[in-house]
């Protein structure tokens, strides 16, 4: 298959390493030039020669969401016999400016992979970022079957889980499951900007992991919610809804009153949590865990981290990812190495009889 | 050091299984008594023989805290050279509750290990909960000296980092690195107990992060936030504020208008989030630094890393965090290399030198 992708951030750069190592020939490009070049020096496919006439099977529009709908009304226009998809977040404002342009909605079939970081650009693109996410397909119906067809076919290429969705049905489920996350994590995030330093230190693993997503991109942000605006008001305003109880019960039990039903109202927030969390698909179900951590206490010498991965090498282990993070003057760090699962217990056992220390 | 912990639940089964493994002795007690004998079990400690009269240093209250003031009052009193402290997650009505009962407060020092998991209960214990998380203490003005160091000893042992802080200002602290970020995930997955199975299906591991500890225990949690009533219910209301006006910018956008400043005001609350997140200090309690990073590209395959780590050592730099990923297959990683600012030109120097591709 000839994809070629236009936009090189993280989904079109991670779509270009998929889909080579899966064998197909991919073009790139991108409003800066340099980005594309850099997305090409990671493997992610190749720059249209000078004056190449591409003829690409399938244009993959993978722009931010404001551009999305005028990238694909060019691609339709610049390559009549190819199919058009996107991968914006919200599908269905682009799908509303293609009808309003008059586009010929029956070679594009919009589209949404499950899948992204809270780290953006080429340099943060993996071929495997979308392995065992869902995909999202919204066909229209005009969209002709063949073009639905080579959608599906890209999707499953790179390891995704196909859905069909309409695109209003879809932005719907995002917004419950994408977009609001999203605003929560930022909301509470917020609230430490002005924080005493001594407050800040009491940081547990539960704040890092409620905000981790409270890094993303403000300008990309900005662009999904506003093209969602109204299903994500209806979940944010639900949410709203629930909080304000919460609030009054604090209230009524900080008045030191006996608050009958106070205590209640929280606890049925914190069960309606546990059932809402409980319908979340687990890891093993929808992205099966690649890999598996070894955890090594690393002394904060230097040196130490060169001796290690000549260990791991030594015991001929190939390190997947791997995360080491302490501050300055702490007296150790804990390296986090992750390996497939069948290299995992020869590489613990191998550190320990090398004298390090391994960890749970 | 005789230890004797009171509540063998998730923290008091870690605190056993942790001073156990450090040498101390720990006897375990419970108010159901199946509980103590499954963490003893598990190697918490040790049930204390029928009639023996125990002599500890140290007691650690570790129940529920709606419990904990009166677990604390019978330790002082059944113990009367001993030090007590508790874990409780709320230290002013723990404190507020002792004086009201006229206690001794000489040989009392309250305590918080910053350490818990969405599991609860001995099986989920860990002897290494505790390793390298931040563990608050608050003597008084009556505790004796000897009593806080005792219990900063404990602290100490299980590899927490001590901080001090007077009861009232650790619970506003938590109100917001804790229990307002508790409520938030709850509030997140509760939208999703009523959405349609095809929109579930759709999440994503943003979703899973943010609302990872919406799985913890309702009856715990309900009595932690009424226990912290007046300074999470602060929190919230600045939480909620910042809420409706993102709310009143998406009904702006929505009505189609030309809606001047509600994208500003958006992308003004992603970016407050981005700050308060980066005010996060890293796994490891320290303070945040800011690190340069140098990017070096890596060929996937074993030893280049053992490499890599052997020419930064003859370089002579310290490496502050470390972060690689890349999946399997992939023609490259890129390695994420931090170090203090003062170090980094010459690290990218040295290493370009020895023939590494160094990314912008």
């Amino acid at each position: 298959m000839r994809v070629h992708v236009v936009g090189t951030g993280l989904v079109g750069t991670s779509l270009g390493l998929a889909l080579t190592r899966h064998g197909d020939e991919v073009t790139l490009e991108d409003a800066i030039a340099t980005h594309a070049a850099l997305a090409r020096d990671l493997g992610a496919g190749r720059l249209p020669g000078e004056g190449e006439a591409l003829e690409p099977d399938l244009v993959v529009v993978a722009t931010p969401p404001d551009v999305t709908a005028a990238c694909v009304l060019t691609a339709l226009d610049r390559w009549p016999s190819a199919a058009v998809t996107d991968v914006s977040s919200v599908k269905g404002a682009v799908l509303a400016a293609l009808r309003a342009a008059g586009a010929d909605l029956a070679r594009y079939c919009g589209s949404h992979p499950m899948a992204g970081r809270e780290r953006s650009g080429a340099v943060s693109g993996r071929h495997d970022l979308f392995d065992g996410r869902a995909w999202v397909v919204s066909p229209t119906d005009e969209t002709l079957p063949e073009v639905l067809d080579l959608v599906t076919d890209v999707a499953g290429a790179v390891g995704s889980v196909v859905r069909r969705l309409p695109a209003q049905e879809h932005d719907r489920a995002v917004a419950a499951v994408s977009h609001v996350p999203q605003l929560a994590a930022s909301l509470v995030a917020a609230r430490l900007e002005a924080l005493d330093e001594d407050a800040v230190a009491l940081a547990g693993q539960g704040l890092r992991d409620v905000t981790r997503i409270a890094a993303s991109d403000p300008g990309l942000w900005t662009q999904i919610l506003a093209g969602n605006a109204g299903a994500v008001r209806e979940v944010l305003e639900g949410l709203a809804t629930d909080l304000r109880a919460v609030s009054e019960a604090l209230a009524a039990l900080e008045a030191g009153t006996d608050a009958p039903g106070a205590r209640g109202t929280i606890a049925t927030t914190i069960a309606a949590g546990n059932a809402g969390h409980a319908r979340i698909p687990g890891k093993h179900g929808a992205a099966p865990t690649a890999y598996t951590t070894v955890r090594v206490l690393i002394p904060d010498e230097p040196g130490h981290l060169g001796r290690l991965f000549a260990h791991v090498a030594e015991i001929g282990t190939n390190i997947e990812e791997f995360h080491l993070d302490h501050g300055l003057g702490q007296p150790f760090g804990i390296a986090e190495v992750d390996v497939v699962p069948a290299a995992a217990t020869e590489l613990a056992e191998g550190l320990a009889a090398r004298g390090w220390r391994i960890h749970g």
